[in-house]
């Protein structure tokens, strides 16, 4: 299996002092990783995805992104998830192959079908938040948690510190689910932060915790559409993102009757919807 | 058609000094474009992809990602290309409907094949980066541009003196378009990285300047494979990011012979390929 970080030489450049060093750094893996997906036989699984991502946790990965997809509803539809040789020489396990449990029905691989079914998918906005809409089988609404502020406040430095490779890459998205508490459970980090969720969700399932009632999920970056529709499939009641959602992003966590917060910096932050859960304190 | 940002109520929440107040908020707006592809005729043409964007350009947004994806060549591959409207009311042209000149293939949209001969897919790494490179038209490796690395210490500057919407919401991509001395070509700004990007090079094909043969590509956030990949499809021998580059986009860039520059902040810079165009003056 790849590493989540590798060597690089590099030229490190001062315009100003007019200065070239050569020197080693280390860069954050990026590497495909193919799900595979299918009832189990002597048939190949068909490919469902590829995603850009740092190796580690993969196994997790492909859990969570069948999840947020709704393709399985929880880690019960899963007979077994494993690993499989690529053709790279040498082996570079970037496919992991997925045996759905009998009577769960294989997704679609149509793309003029799937793209109408799928996450960040549908032609307009409205018709994307009711496809979601009817396929979480979380309602938000009756997560009766509250969240203290200056809980939230101190999320962020948690975050930083339980990332074991920000700190010499630079390179990488973190997600981490905290309770209400602001105790961390689980940080995974990614280039995409798409993956660093998904690795929580499938770690979430695997663990057989869904529905994530009471939680609180913080990502390093944005929040998009895609990472509160997974948040939602996952039955997070808070999101929290250091920086700024989306229109569509906000417009779906108020149809989930999710807590979404913004711009989570300092001792401030910008409630954009279920300011309820939001205690002063 | 949607427009690049939208106004939503948010608590403005200080957890130190307790206080909350409502308050209008400015956020990036985040749309679904579906891109259908095929050629002229009654037959309604088949959707490509859909991509999670912010209203604007769409047009180029869908020249530039059929390029960079190799669907098409250049801009003579594609007879029209037109808003169409979605399914909402009101509508939200949330289509972009290209008809392909005669003789250009369409692409192949199953799954099973595609994720073989498209972008950020390809099981290894090494089978991505040999499926790229048998794909681009242009050799960078002979364009003997060289930037003065002061000049490239200037555009980050630039970049966000061109952004319009970033300063209202903190929440978009942006890509730049720079001479080798530094004078800014096109600047798009995008929820998408990729998509920014992508509305970039889709300018340039409309614009018939394919390859982008000394120019300079400035992304705001980090230097992935698919961003890298993008600027090979373009001819565009200069990648310099804000943030980090992973390694598979370093391992890209150097098989390209483009330069890859990250970092880029204040003074200084790291050259992680092609170090020979980086001129320090």
């Amino acid at each position: 299996m790849g590493r989540a970080t590798d060597r690089r030489k590099v030229l490190r450049v001062d315009a100003a002092a007019k200065t070239a060093v050569r020197r080693p750094d280390t860069l954050s893996a990026e590497e495909p990783l193919e799900i595979r997906v299918g009832p189990g036989g002597p048939a190949p699984r068909r490919p469902l995805a590829v995603t850009m991502r740092t190796p580690g946790d993969d196994l997790d990965l492909a859990l969570g992104f069948l999840l947020t997809e709704g393709v399985i509803r929880d880690a019960e539809d899963v007979v077994t998830a494993q690993l499989c040789a690529g053709t790279d020489t040498p082996n570079t396990y970037n496919v992991v192959d997925v045996v759905l449990a009998e009577g769960v029905p294989p997704p679609d691989t149509d793309p003029a079908r799937s793209f109408y079914t799928t996450s960040s998918c549908g032609v307009c906005g409205k018709a994307s938040i009711d496809a979601i809409r009817t396929r979480s089988r979380w309602t938000l609404d009756s997560d009766p948690v509250t969240v203290d502020a200056e809980t939230l406040t101190a999320l962020p430095e948690r975050l930083r510190a339980a990332q074991r490779a920000f700190a010499r890459t630079g390179g990488l998205h973190a997600a981490g689910l905290f309770t209400a508490q602001g105790e961390p459970v689980v940080v995974r980090e990614d280039v995409g932060r798409h993956n660093a969720v998904d690795k929580v969700v499938g770690w979430a399932a695997r663990e057989q915790r869904l529905p994530l009632t009471g939680h609180v999920l913080l990502v390093s970056g944005r929040a998009s559409f895609e990472l509160t529709q997974k948040a939602w499939m996952a039955g997070i009641p808070v999101l929290a993102a250091v920086s700024a959602p989306s229109t569509l992003a906000a417009d779906l966590a108020e149809e989930a009757g999710m807590t979404l917060v913004g711009f989570l910096r300092g001792d401030t932050m910008n409630v954009y919807t279920g300011e309820h859960r939001i205690a002063l304190g």
